[in-house]
């Protein structure tokens, strides 16, 4: 048997696939306008079932088998993404779990964010917000979120991401605890100062303040001295506490801002190790809106324990072509080795491939959560 | 048009899909022959992609397009699998780029870990080689990663989990920046303990000593208290500073063991939050060996700055049903919102899904790295 031969047989049954394909999704937009008259749901869990049972018993080997629920499982999917983009365009499902809005917020909004005067959630906030801003700072996370699920603030500004040192954790924790959602991101660049009293010399140097995430990221420079490092909640709080401290072996980590509002000395910049060291904010509130030009989708869920679950999960974004940016992986505290992912992927909330993934992963995943679309 | 019609009508197209399919795979077990016999490759990447360009010809929207080139990649990539899966049956492609060993190591391997006796890893170490092991310990995680490459030791012992408190991003990045590999792991189970000086009452306590690390797994615990936090490489060096200090004002968080070691009390047992709070430790060295009947597979690999990219490399695992069991993103330094992935999968590098899935990665994402079988 000669290969140009095996080839010419797989383009004949390769021709004959594309033309039933397209036959089924035809017939498909036909299920659509029943499915419209009738008000059925898209999404029928055990007729979906029921088919993979009946093609994998016309197979005759165990590879085959596997195969073909596979594609399947891909065809089904295309299936209702195309029933899914046609009932939307009849009007059938235009309802959406977020209520879509020309524009965010009004003059009169309350901001809140964490730390101090000084802190690189401030200027954040006043590049999103502008300089005009109502606001008002806490002293961690979690009273910036409980602030806005009691409506003291409208929104709160939160660092999740920096581009070094990786997630904030503590805020994605936060997110799955509290019906709070994104709205916005900003991204703000970082560059971290050693900044002391006035006059001070390097060497005088004992102790340095900082937030543990700016001393991580300040790593490289930090072990070249042995200076005790002590950790604060915030890298405000720190340049306060050593412009108030008067003792000239105290030094703090903190934006060149922060120096100049509280007095101190600069005496390194960019003592981060990366020169293009930039954190990711989010505008966070305590209503289901979103802006309806929106680009981007935040979920959150957990995946039962049992092998071969997340890669169900994941099928949904490949199967609706739907690139993921982020996939952050949380341990669910109390349960060992159990997680609860976050992923960002490219989309809007009435799209019908964002409808179809997450109609999906809502039936397949646990406490499936959207957590904003911005 | 009534829907048991339609429904019968799409019935008889996948009987007809399901037929192509078993057909189209008994040709290219074929083809395997052929390329059995010739040396010839499984991935051709340039065929692969004219073939994508000829069935999305045959279609006639671009809804379509778009679900045939899908499902077409869907379909040659399970060609490809059987296809690797016959050559290794022939024995055609049995060189694998890992070694495969029936045992790791001999008695008298030299082991390191970082921090100072006492330490959680040092107990790790224990567990997987024994109380009899030939040890040493160094400061920081990169002196063991060093150890390890310039053969001063045989094997590290690195924490690279905590089921509260999530990953060790540094540990992630120094597997990428070396060239060691993952031949084990091990799970500790960790219980914090405050510890002082004997006779010490909590009221005394001022200043804690501990790793940044079990000092957020203890956040609850000490928000109770106002007491000054200070950052230590290890929490067996913070029990070692407490009970040489003589001074009680301060306490450290580290193991009951280390307590036991330096003559230290516990004044609180379990201050980490939860109750179910393990650490997976990595066994690592610089030989590209695994043991033969190793079940899981650790990769890292960075995504081009494309729209899609991060999707299609999801789709190896996904097309040949490797379950993967965690995804990390670490930033890359120096670029903006770049990322390496680090996943866990299911497999054997001897498995032809697991060298299918490798190969097409290898293909498409840049610097795909192996870090180990085991």
């Amino acid at each position: 048997m000669d290969l140009l031969n095996l080839r010419k047989q797989i383009d004949e049954i390769d021709e004959q696939i594309v033309s039933l394909y397209e036959k089924r999704m035809d017939i498909s937009g036909q299920v659509a306008e029943y499915k419209i008259e009738t008000g059925k749901k898209v999404f029928d869990k055990a007729r979906e079932e029921e088919k993979l049972r009946k093609v994998k018993a016309l197979t005759h080997n165990e590879f085959n088998s596997h195969g073909i629920e596979e594609l399947f499982e891909q065809i089904m999917s295309m299936s209702r993404k195309l029933q899914y983009g046609l009932l939307t365009e009849h009007g059938s499902i235009g309802k959406l779990p977020f209520i879509g809005v020309d524009r965010l917020y009004e003059e009169k909004a309350r901001v809140v964010f964490q730390g101090a005067d000084g802190a690189y959630s401030q200027a954040a906030m006043i590049q999103y917000f502008g300089e005009q801003v109502n606001s008002f700072h806490v002293d961690t996370f979690r009273d910036a979120m409980i602030a806005i699920d009691e409506g003291s603030a409208d929104f709160a500004v939160l660092p999740i991401e920096n581009s070094t040192a990786g997630i904030v954790s503590e805020i994605y924790d936060l997110l799955a605890e509290f019906e709070n959602y994104i709205v916005g991101e900003q991204i703000i660049k970082i560059e971290h100062c050693l900044m002391a009293l006035p006059g001070t010399k390097i060497e005088d140097i004992e102790i340095v303040y900082s937030h543990p995430q700016s001393l991580m990221q300040s790593a490289r420079f930090l072990n070249e001295h042995n200076w005790q490092q002590i950790s604060m909640q915030n890298n405000a709080f720190a340049a306060k506490k050593v412009a108030g401290s008067e003792d000239k072996h105290k030094a703090a980590i903190a934006s060149e801002h922060a120096a100049k509002l509280y007095g101190l000395e600069v005496l390194a910049k960019g003592v981060n190790q990366s020169s293009t060291n930039s954190t990711r904010f989010i505008i966070v509130t305590n209503q289901k809106v979103f802006l309806k030009d929106a680009k981007k989708v935040s979920i959150c869920f957990e995946v039962p324990h049992e092998s071969g679950s997340l890669y169900h999960m994941l099928s949904h974004f490949i199967y609706n072509n739907l690139n993921m940016n982020r996939i952050e992986s949380r341990p669910i505290e109390g349960r060992n080795w159990e997680y609860r992912f976050f992923i960002d992927f490219d989309g809007n909330l009435s799209d019908s491939s964002v409808k179809n993934a997450l109609r999906g992963l809502r039936e397949e995943a646990r406490n499936m959560r959207i957590l904003g679309n911005y």
